[in-house]
Protein backbone atom coordinates (compact mmCIF):
# COMPACT_ATOMS: atom_id res chain seq x y z
CA UNK A 1 0.00 0.00 0.00
CA UNK A 2 2.49 2.51 1.29
CA UNK A 3 5.03 1.72 -2.06
CA UNK A 4 2.16 2.31 -4.77
CA UNK A 5 0.84 5.85 -2.60
CA UNK A 6 4.62 7.06 -2.72
CA UNK A 7 4.56 5.38 -6.55
CA UNK A 8 1.50 7.75 -7.45
CA UNK A 9 2.87 10.58 -5.57
CA UNK A 10 6.10 10.39 -7.92
CA UNK A 11 3.67 10.45 -10.59
CA UNK A 12 1.98 13.23 -9.67
CA UNK A 13 4.98 15.45 -8.68
CA UNK A 14 6.64 14.37 -12.36
CA UNK A 15 3.57 15.33 -14.33
CA UNK A 16 3.04 18.51 -12.00
CA UNK A 17 6.69 19.28 -13.30
CA UNK A 18 6.37 18.53 -16.88
CA UNK A 19 3.70 21.41 -16.88
CA UNK A 20 5.36 24.04 -14.56
CA UNK A 21 8.20 23.03 -17.27
CA UNK A 22 6.04 23.83 -19.94
CA UNK A 23 4.52 26.56 -18.94
CA UNK A 24 7.71 28.58 -17.24
CA UNK A 25 9.15 28.29 -20.95
CA UNK A 26 5.76 29.45 -22.53
CA UNK A 27 6.28 32.24 -19.75
CA UNK A 28 9.18 33.26 -20.78
CA UNK A 29 8.69 33.38 -24.37
CA UNK A 30 5.08 35.35 -24.46
CA UNK A 31 4.86 36.62 -21.01
CA UNK A 32 1.83 35.65 -18.41
CA UNK A 33 -0.92 37.58 -20.29
CA UNK A 34 0.07 35.92 -23.30
CA UNK A 35 0.20 32.56 -22.47
CA UNK A 36 -3.37 30.54 -22.36
CA UNK A 37 -3.85 27.02 -20.47
CA UNK A 38 -4.63 26.07 -23.99
CA UNK A 39 -1.08 26.30 -25.02
CA UNK A 40 0.38 25.09 -22.56
CA UNK A 41 -1.31 21.52 -22.75
CA UNK A 42 -1.24 22.09 -26.63
CA UNK A 43 2.75 22.30 -25.76
CA UNK A 44 2.67 19.19 -23.94
CA UNK A 45 0.14 17.54 -26.27
CA UNK A 46 -2.84 16.78 -23.36
CA UNK A 47 -5.97 18.14 -22.73
CA UNK A 48 -6.81 20.93 -20.90
CA UNK A 49 -8.36 18.54 -18.08
CA UNK A 50 -5.17 16.83 -17.60
CA UNK A 51 -3.52 20.62 -17.01
CA UNK A 52 -6.53 21.57 -14.66
CA UNK A 53 -6.54 18.45 -12.48
CA UNK A 54 -2.83 19.86 -11.30
CA UNK A 55 -4.18 23.18 -11.17
CA UNK A 56 -6.60 25.26 -10.58
CA UNK A 57 -5.75 28.09 -13.28
CA UNK A 58 -3.42 29.67 -14.94
CA UNK A 59 -2.44 32.11 -11.69
CA UNK A 60 -1.99 28.65 -9.93
CA UNK A 61 0.70 27.64 -12.45
CA UNK A 62 2.53 31.08 -12.17
CA UNK A 63 2.57 30.20 -8.25
CA UNK A 64 3.85 27.11 -8.73
CA UNK A 65 6.40 28.10 -11.01
CA UNK A 66 7.67 30.87 -8.80
CA UNK A 67 7.48 29.09 -5.48
CA UNK A 68 9.42 26.05 -7.15
CA UNK A 69 12.98 27.50 -6.98
CA UNK A 70 12.47 29.76 -3.70
CA UNK A 71 10.82 26.42 -1.80
CA UNK A 72 14.03 24.51 -2.70
CA UNK A 73 16.34 27.19 -1.38
CA UNK A 74 14.59 28.05 1.86
CA UNK A 75 14.75 24.21 2.65
CA UNK A 76 18.72 24.14 1.72
CA UNK A 77 19.35 27.13 3.73
CA UNK A 78 16.91 25.98 6.86
CA UNK A 79 19.36 22.51 6.58
CA UNK A 80 22.66 24.21 6.23
CA UNK A 81 21.31 26.43 9.36
CA UNK A 82 20.61 23.56 11.18
CA UNK A 83 23.29 21.28 10.59
CA UNK A 84 25.75 20.05 13.13
CA UNK A 85 29.34 20.14 11.35
CA UNK A 86 31.46 22.85 10.47
CA UNK A 87 30.11 26.23 10.03
CA UNK A 88 31.98 26.54 6.87
CA UNK A 89 31.48 23.32 5.44
CA UNK A 90 27.48 24.22 5.66
CA UNK A 91 27.82 27.32 4.22
CA UNK A 92 30.08 26.10 1.26
CA UNK A 93 27.65 23.28 0.62
CA UNK A 94 24.53 25.89 0.34
CA UNK A 95 26.49 28.04 -1.77
CA UNK A 96 27.67 25.32 -4.28
CA UNK A 97 23.59 24.07 -3.88
CA UNK A 98 22.10 27.80 -4.24
CA UNK A 99 24.35 28.43 -7.77
CA UNK A 100 23.29 24.83 -9.16
CA UNK A 101 19.41 25.44 -7.74
CA UNK A 102 19.57 28.46 -9.58
CA UNK A 103 21.26 27.26 -13.20
CA UNK A 104 18.86 24.68 -13.09
CA UNK A 105 15.63 26.81 -12.88
CA UNK A 106 16.98 30.12 -14.19
CA UNK A 107 13.59 30.16 -16.69
CA UNK A 108 11.74 29.72 -13.89
CA UNK A 109 13.49 32.42 -11.79
CA UNK A 110 13.14 35.09 -15.18
CA UNK A 111 9.26 33.88 -14.95
CA UNK A 112 9.04 34.74 -11.12
CA UNK A 113 11.10 38.23 -11.35
CA UNK A 114 9.04 39.01 -14.69
CA UNK A 115 5.38 38.12 -13.80
CA UNK A 116 5.16 38.16 -9.90
CA UNK A 117 2.67 41.02 -10.14
CA UNK A 118 0.45 38.27 -11.56
CA UNK A 119 0.29 36.10 -8.83
CA UNK A 120 -2.44 35.30 -6.38
CA UNK A 121 -2.13 36.94 -2.83
CA UNK A 122 -1.35 33.87 -1.52
CA UNK A 123 1.22 32.86 -3.65
CA UNK A 124 2.51 36.07 -3.28
CA UNK A 125 2.26 35.52 0.69
CA UNK A 126 4.23 31.96 0.49
CA UNK A 127 6.66 33.17 -1.30
CA UNK A 128 7.34 36.04 0.56
CA UNK A 129 7.40 33.70 3.58
CA UNK A 130 10.06 31.42 1.52
CA UNK A 131 12.13 34.42 1.41
CA UNK A 132 12.36 35.48 4.76
CA UNK A 133 12.80 31.29 5.50
CA UNK A 134 15.80 31.37 3.68
CA UNK A 135 17.20 35.15 4.71
CA UNK A 136 16.93 33.90 8.23
CA UNK A 137 18.61 30.77 7.85
CA UNK A 138 21.73 32.15 5.85
CA UNK A 139 21.92 34.82 8.44
CA UNK A 140 21.52 32.39 11.31
CA UNK A 141 24.55 30.23 9.22
CA UNK A 142 26.87 33.68 9.22
CA UNK A 143 26.29 34.64 12.52
CA UNK A 144 27.27 31.23 13.83
CA UNK A 145 30.48 31.56 11.79
CA UNK A 146 31.34 34.63 13.64
CA UNK A 147 30.75 33.61 16.75
CA UNK A 148 33.30 30.67 16.04
CA UNK A 149 35.44 33.21 15.11
CA UNK A 150 36.13 31.88 11.23
CA UNK A 151 34.05 34.47 9.40
CA UNK A 152 34.89 38.03 9.32
CA UNK A 153 31.81 40.13 8.38
CA UNK A 154 30.76 43.75 9.37
CA UNK A 155 27.04 43.62 8.87
CA UNK A 156 25.29 40.20 8.18
CA UNK A 157 22.50 41.42 6.33
CA UNK A 158 23.72 43.17 3.79
CA UNK A 159 26.39 39.83 3.59
CA UNK A 160 23.40 37.78 3.11
CA UNK A 161 22.05 39.62 0.44
CA UNK A 162 25.05 40.02 -1.57
CA UNK A 163 25.40 36.42 -1.53
CA UNK A 164 21.80 35.96 -2.57
CA UNK A 165 22.35 38.66 -5.15
CA UNK A 166 25.69 36.88 -6.43
CA UNK A 167 24.41 33.62 -6.81
CA UNK A 168 20.46 34.62 -7.94
CA UNK A 169 22.37 36.56 -10.71
CA UNK A 170 23.66 33.65 -12.02
CA UNK A 171 20.17 32.98 -13.66
CA UNK A 172 20.27 36.28 -15.46
CA UNK A 173 24.23 35.47 -17.16
CA UNK A 174 24.38 31.78 -17.36
CA UNK A 175 24.34 30.60 -20.77
CA UNK A 176 24.43 26.34 -21.96
CA UNK A 177 26.89 26.97 -24.45
CA UNK A 178 29.51 29.22 -21.83
CA UNK A 179 32.54 28.32 -21.36
CA UNK A 180 32.21 26.74 -17.81
CA UNK A 181 29.93 23.71 -16.60
CA UNK A 182 27.52 24.37 -13.35
CA UNK A 183 29.86 22.23 -11.36
CA UNK A 184 32.59 25.37 -12.76
CA UNK A 185 30.56 28.41 -11.96
CA UNK A 186 29.15 26.86 -8.34
CA UNK A 187 32.67 25.62 -7.38
CA UNK A 188 33.96 29.59 -8.11
CA UNK A 189 30.99 30.77 -6.20
CA UNK A 190 32.37 29.06 -2.97
CA UNK A 191 35.73 30.43 -3.97
CA UNK A 192 34.28 34.58 -4.07
CA UNK A 193 32.03 33.52 -0.66
CA UNK A 194 35.15 31.88 0.88
CA UNK A 195 37.62 34.99 0.03
CA UNK A 196 34.68 37.65 1.13
CA UNK A 197 33.49 35.72 4.70
CA UNK A 198 36.23 33.64 6.39
CA UNK A 199 38.85 35.27 8.44
CA UNK A 200 42.56 34.55 6.77
CA UNK A 201 43.79 31.33 8.45
CA UNK A 202 46.96 31.43 10.76
CA UNK A 203 48.34 28.64 8.39
CA UNK A 204 48.18 30.87 5.01
CA UNK A 205 49.96 33.73 6.86
CA UNK A 206 52.87 30.87 7.64
CA UNK A 207 53.15 30.22 3.98
CA UNK A 208 53.72 33.76 3.27
CA UNK A 209 56.00 34.56 6.07
CA UNK A 210 58.47 31.34 4.89
CA UNK A 211 58.49 32.36 1.51
CA UNK A 212 58.43 36.43 1.78
CA UNK A 213 61.34 37.67 0.22
CA UNK A 214 62.94 39.88 2.69
CA UNK B 1 24.78 81.62 -27.22
CA UNK B 2 26.10 78.69 -25.71
CA UNK B 3 24.73 79.31 -22.22
CA UNK B 4 21.48 79.29 -23.37
CA UNK B 5 21.71 76.46 -25.19
CA UNK B 6 23.14 74.66 -22.38
CA UNK B 7 20.65 76.20 -20.33
CA UNK B 8 17.85 74.61 -22.86
CA UNK B 9 19.88 71.07 -23.25
CA UNK B 10 19.61 70.90 -19.16
CA UNK B 11 15.94 71.72 -19.20
CA UNK B 12 15.07 69.40 -21.77
CA UNK B 13 17.03 66.76 -19.81
CA UNK B 14 14.69 67.49 -16.60
CA UNK B 15 11.66 67.43 -18.43
CA UNK B 16 12.48 64.04 -19.74
CA UNK B 17 13.83 62.52 -16.28
CA UNK B 18 10.11 63.76 -14.74
CA UNK B 19 8.58 62.22 -17.59
CA UNK B 20 10.89 58.82 -16.79
CA UNK B 21 10.07 59.02 -12.88
CA UNK B 22 6.53 59.33 -13.72
CA UNK B 23 6.11 56.68 -16.45
CA UNK B 24 9.00 54.15 -14.25
CA UNK B 25 5.97 54.38 -11.32
CA UNK B 26 3.04 53.69 -13.46
CA UNK B 27 4.39 51.00 -15.12
CA UNK B 28 6.27 49.51 -11.73
CA UNK B 29 2.48 49.46 -10.17
CA UNK B 30 0.31 48.73 -12.92
CA UNK B 31 2.54 46.96 -15.98
CA UNK B 32 4.05 48.46 -19.11
CA UNK B 33 0.77 47.11 -20.81
CA UNK B 34 -1.37 48.38 -17.98
CA UNK B 35 -0.40 51.88 -18.68
CA UNK B 36 -1.27 53.96 -21.60
CA UNK B 37 0.73 57.58 -22.49
CA UNK B 38 -2.37 59.27 -20.97
CA UNK B 39 -2.12 57.99 -17.42
CA UNK B 40 1.67 59.10 -17.40
CA UNK B 41 0.35 62.88 -18.89
CA UNK B 42 -2.22 62.67 -16.33
CA UNK B 43 0.01 62.02 -13.57
CA UNK B 44 2.35 64.71 -14.72
CA UNK B 45 -0.56 67.03 -14.89
CA UNK B 46 0.84 67.74 -18.75
CA UNK B 47 -0.84 67.17 -22.15
CA UNK B 48 0.07 64.04 -24.43
CA UNK B 49 1.46 66.24 -26.94
CA UNK B 50 4.21 67.12 -24.37
CA UNK B 51 5.22 63.58 -23.49
CA UNK B 52 5.49 63.22 -27.47
CA UNK B 53 7.42 66.12 -27.69
CA UNK B 54 10.36 64.24 -25.87
CA UNK B 55 9.50 60.52 -27.09
CA UNK B 56 8.09 58.93 -30.11
CA UNK B 57 5.50 56.78 -27.77
CA UNK B 58 5.27 54.40 -24.98
CA UNK B 59 7.80 51.80 -25.93
CA UNK B 60 10.28 55.06 -26.30
CA UNK B 61 9.45 55.75 -22.57
CA UNK B 62 10.26 51.77 -21.86
CA UNK B 63 13.88 52.13 -23.31
CA UNK B 64 14.58 55.86 -21.82
CA UNK B 65 13.28 53.98 -18.68
CA UNK B 66 15.73 50.70 -19.33
CA UNK B 67 18.73 53.10 -20.61
CA UNK B 68 19.27 55.50 -18.00
CA UNK B 69 20.28 53.11 -14.84
CA UNK B 70 22.22 50.87 -17.32
CA UNK B 71 23.97 53.92 -19.38
CA UNK B 72 25.24 55.51 -16.03
CA UNK B 73 27.04 52.49 -14.54
CA UNK B 74 28.67 51.42 -17.83
CA UNK B 75 30.18 54.96 -18.22
CA UNK B 76 31.59 54.62 -14.57
CA UNK B 77 33.01 51.67 -15.24
CA UNK B 78 34.45 52.85 -18.06
CA UNK B 79 35.69 55.91 -16.40
CA UNK B 80 37.04 53.56 -13.39
CA UNK B 81 38.91 51.30 -15.55
CA UNK B 82 40.34 53.87 -17.99
CA UNK B 83 41.74 56.33 -15.00
CA UNK B 84 45.38 56.04 -13.74
CA UNK B 85 45.38 55.96 -10.11
CA UNK B 86 45.39 53.13 -7.95
CA UNK B 87 43.53 50.18 -9.22
CA UNK B 88 41.88 49.33 -5.84
CA UNK B 89 40.63 52.90 -5.43
CA UNK B 90 39.12 52.84 -8.94
CA UNK B 91 37.29 49.56 -8.47
CA UNK B 92 36.48 51.07 -5.06
CA UNK B 93 35.01 54.04 -6.02
CA UNK B 94 33.03 52.00 -9.03
CA UNK B 95 31.48 49.54 -6.36
CA UNK B 96 30.69 52.78 -4.46
CA UNK B 97 29.03 54.41 -7.58
CA UNK B 98 27.21 51.21 -8.64
CA UNK B 99 25.34 50.59 -5.38
CA UNK B 100 24.38 54.56 -5.19
CA UNK B 101 23.28 54.44 -8.71
CA UNK B 102 21.33 50.96 -7.94
CA UNK B 103 19.53 52.63 -5.10
CA UNK B 104 18.27 55.65 -6.76
CA UNK B 105 17.46 53.98 -9.87
CA UNK B 106 15.66 50.75 -8.04
CA UNK B 107 12.24 51.37 -9.68
CA UNK B 108 13.72 52.13 -13.22
CA UNK B 109 15.91 48.80 -12.95
CA UNK B 110 12.69 46.83 -11.17
CA UNK B 111 10.81 48.06 -14.61
CA UNK B 112 13.57 47.28 -16.93
CA UNK B 113 14.19 43.44 -15.59
CA UNK B 114 10.08 42.90 -16.02
CA UNK B 115 9.63 44.47 -19.27
CA UNK B 116 12.22 44.43 -21.30
CA UNK B 117 10.38 41.69 -23.44
CA UNK B 118 8.30 45.23 -24.64
CA UNK B 119 11.61 47.15 -25.90
CA UNK B 120 11.99 48.02 -29.22
CA UNK B 121 14.55 45.85 -31.00
CA UNK B 122 17.06 48.95 -31.68
CA UNK B 123 16.68 49.36 -27.76
CA UNK B 124 16.78 46.18 -26.61
CA UNK B 125 20.27 46.30 -28.44
CA UNK B 126 21.27 49.59 -27.60
CA UNK B 127 20.72 48.11 -23.67
CA UNK B 128 23.15 44.77 -24.58
CA UNK B 129 25.58 46.97 -25.35
CA UNK B 130 25.66 48.84 -22.51
CA UNK B 131 25.89 45.76 -20.60
CA UNK B 132 28.48 44.74 -22.62
CA UNK B 133 30.63 48.27 -22.29
CA UNK B 134 29.99 47.46 -18.21
CA UNK B 135 31.18 43.38 -18.41
CA UNK B 136 34.46 44.23 -20.33
CA UNK B 137 35.83 47.64 -18.14
CA UNK B 138 34.64 45.70 -14.80
CA UNK B 139 36.48 42.56 -15.72
CA UNK B 140 39.51 44.65 -17.64
CA UNK B 141 39.92 47.07 -13.94
CA UNK B 142 40.00 43.03 -12.40
CA UNK B 143 42.63 42.00 -14.99
CA UNK B 144 45.07 45.19 -13.80
CA UNK B 145 44.19 44.54 -10.28
CA UNK B 146 45.44 41.04 -11.01
CA UNK B 147 48.32 41.98 -13.09
CA UNK B 148 49.24 44.48 -10.01
CA UNK B 149 49.48 41.81 -7.47
CA UNK B 150 46.77 43.59 -5.35
CA UNK B 151 44.11 41.52 -6.80
CA UNK B 152 43.68 37.38 -5.90
CA UNK B 153 41.02 36.46 -8.58
CA UNK B 154 40.59 32.81 -9.88
CA UNK B 155 37.93 33.50 -12.86
CA UNK B 156 37.74 37.45 -13.92
CA UNK B 157 34.28 36.53 -15.64
CA UNK B 158 32.27 34.83 -12.93
CA UNK B 159 34.42 37.55 -10.08
CA UNK B 160 32.75 40.24 -12.65
CA UNK B 161 29.27 38.84 -12.36
CA UNK B 162 29.41 38.22 -8.86
CA UNK B 163 30.19 42.09 -8.06
CA UNK B 164 27.65 42.91 -10.73
CA UNK B 165 25.11 40.43 -9.40
CA UNK B 166 25.62 41.42 -5.37
CA UNK B 167 25.33 45.18 -6.15
CA UNK B 168 22.46 44.96 -8.47
CA UNK B 169 20.73 42.77 -6.22
CA UNK B 170 20.01 46.04 -4.14
CA UNK B 171 17.53 47.11 -6.21
CA UNK B 172 15.51 44.01 -4.80
CA UNK B 173 16.17 44.81 -1.21
CA UNK B 174 16.65 48.04 -0.43
CA UNK B 175 13.50 49.93 1.48
CA UNK B 176 13.78 53.70 2.18
CA UNK B 177 12.66 52.93 5.89
CA UNK B 178 15.57 50.12 5.97
CA UNK B 179 18.13 51.29 8.92
CA UNK B 180 20.70 51.46 6.73
CA UNK B 181 21.42 54.45 4.47
CA UNK B 182 22.25 54.20 0.79
CA UNK B 183 26.21 55.41 1.80
CA UNK B 184 26.13 52.68 4.64
CA UNK B 185 24.54 50.26 2.35
CA UNK B 186 27.58 51.39 -0.62
CA UNK B 187 30.40 50.80 1.80
CA UNK B 188 29.25 47.73 3.15
CA UNK B 189 29.33 46.84 -0.41
CA UNK B 190 32.99 48.23 -0.81
CA UNK B 191 34.08 46.48 2.04
CA UNK B 192 32.47 43.15 0.72
CA UNK B 193 34.18 43.55 -2.52
CA UNK B 194 37.89 44.45 -1.21
CA UNK B 195 37.33 41.26 1.64
CA UNK B 196 36.75 39.17 -2.05
CA UNK B 197 38.89 40.45 -4.68
CA UNK B 198 42.52 41.42 -2.66
CA UNK B 199 45.27 39.67 -1.32
CA UNK B 200 45.81 40.47 2.44
CA UNK B 201 48.02 43.62 2.46
CA UNK B 202 51.65 42.20 4.58
CA UNK B 203 50.75 44.67 6.95
CA UNK B 204 48.27 42.49 8.19
CA UNK B 205 50.05 39.62 8.50
CA UNK B 206 52.89 41.62 10.26
CA UNK B 207 50.15 43.06 12.51
CA UNK B 208 49.02 38.99 13.05
CA UNK B 209 52.58 38.05 13.64
CA UNK B 210 53.21 40.13 16.18
CA UNK B 211 50.72 39.48 18.41
CA UNK B 212 50.65 35.79 17.58
CA UNK B 213 50.05 34.12 20.93
CA UNK B 214 53.20 31.26 20.34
Amino acid sequence: MKKSDTLRDEIKDLKRKRILDAASELFFQHGFKGTSVEAIASHLQVTKPFIYYHFENKADILAGVCGRTTAFVAQSAEVAAAGSGGVWQRLESLVRDLSLRVIEGRVYLAVYFREENHLPKSAFRDLSRNRTRFDTALSKLLREGIDAGEFHIPNISVATQAITGMTTWIFNWYRPTGSLTPDQIAEEMVGLVSSMVRRPSPDADGGRILTSPS
